[in-house]
């Protein structure tokens, strides 16, 4: 395979998701740290946006964190991230989306707002916002969660992308903000759901950081 | 092929989008025209956040315009949406994300926010605050569209779906809001880029209606 190189961030969930996505292929690759405060040169003439993460593939990038994904598992299809279903991939897809930008974004941008202050543009009360848009959530999953009857979003014996994509939130959100942990009793499937993805082996990449590039 | 309904709002970008997609794939599906402001049961059945577009097909729900196009394109690959080669498909994903989240998202946003009111959780100038996102990104659409040497975001002879994705911005964008049209002279290929999206026949599909479907 070609040389890979990933530019991350080690708290940020999305470059949490790809760092993930790697293990759970076994595919290596080498992780670059930047500092989201002065983002490398190199990486905004990569990607114009300055976001990661951002894959580097013998020179050339590949941006966003699905892409990335899916680049993977076009390249390196075993073990499979989705159903070989058309219909079933397509509901996972969707799925994933529901976990990315419903559960794992208003988490990690309420804490990102509450660490580092607020956008000029923001609403005063925007960190409440966010975590009152999240809490409207959990009966969701836990509803969507109950469509099937193992643990996972879709019906199959091991996770696919749609729930591997929310272990950086199961890491963090006990971690974190122990408040926020959806009610056991009101969410047992969500809950149970968390702690899974928990306990996968790949839940080591949730905290990898990378070497260090200067910024510039 | 199966029985397929598109929820859909004819003024909604992401749905356009998916009524493009449909149409340059050669597909017929039946259009559903949903209230916004009085969601169909039906619709919240399938799809719990009650979005369009929401693609129904033999009852069961796909949510999400991209992962609609790309459920169109693994059940119906001519002509392809995107180049055979994983690297160059992944560059592709990367773009039209792009195009989605940057270009069309801001553009539509501030003109439904602007129609209908703000959001108690919005910032007072939201409206102007995505105008500004929008016209810094058009030097970017001019770089990114400069990579190339033909007038597509790819490589390709053809547009891919990341170039069709910005069909209904294409369309909408002088009709709605002229002042905001980037300048020709400083976008050259981005002007060039949105007419040939207007010359396409499928550009009529930004416009189409469907049934009207009673809310409850």
């Amino acid at each position: 395979m070609s040389t890979l190189r990933l530019w991350s961030l080690r708290t940020s969930p999305f470059a949490g998701k790809a760092r993930v996505a790697f293990a759970e292929k076994g595919v290596a690759v080498e992780l670059l740290e930047i500092d989201p405060r002065n983002r490398p040169a190199r990486l905004r003439e990569l990607n114009p946006t300055g976001r990661v993460p951002t894959l580097e593939v013998d020179g050339h990038a590949i941006r966003e964190s699905t892409v990335i994904c899916e680049w993977l598992e076009d390249t390196q299809p075993e073990p499979a991230f989705w159903p070989a279903d058309a219909g079933a991939r397509a509901m996972g897809r969707g799925l994933l989306r529901f976990v990315d930008d419903e559960l794992t974004r208003p988490f990690f941008l309420s804490m990102r707002k509450e660490a580092f202050g607020l956008d000029a543009t923001d609403h005063p009360d925007a960190v409440e916002h966010l975590r009152q848009q999240l809490s409207r959530r959990w009966p969701v999953a836990e509803k969507l969660l109950g469509r099937t009857d193992g643990p996972w979003l879709l019906a199959s014996e091991d996770p696919t992308l749609a729930d591997l994509a929310a272990m950086p939130l199961a890491v963090r959100l006990p971690q974190w903000k122990p408040e926020l942990v959806p009610d056991p009793d009101g969410h047992p499937k969500l809950t149970d759901w968390l702690e899974r993805l928990r306990q996968r082996p790949s839940v080591a990449e949730v905290d990898r950081q990378g070497e260090k590039v200067d910024g510039g």
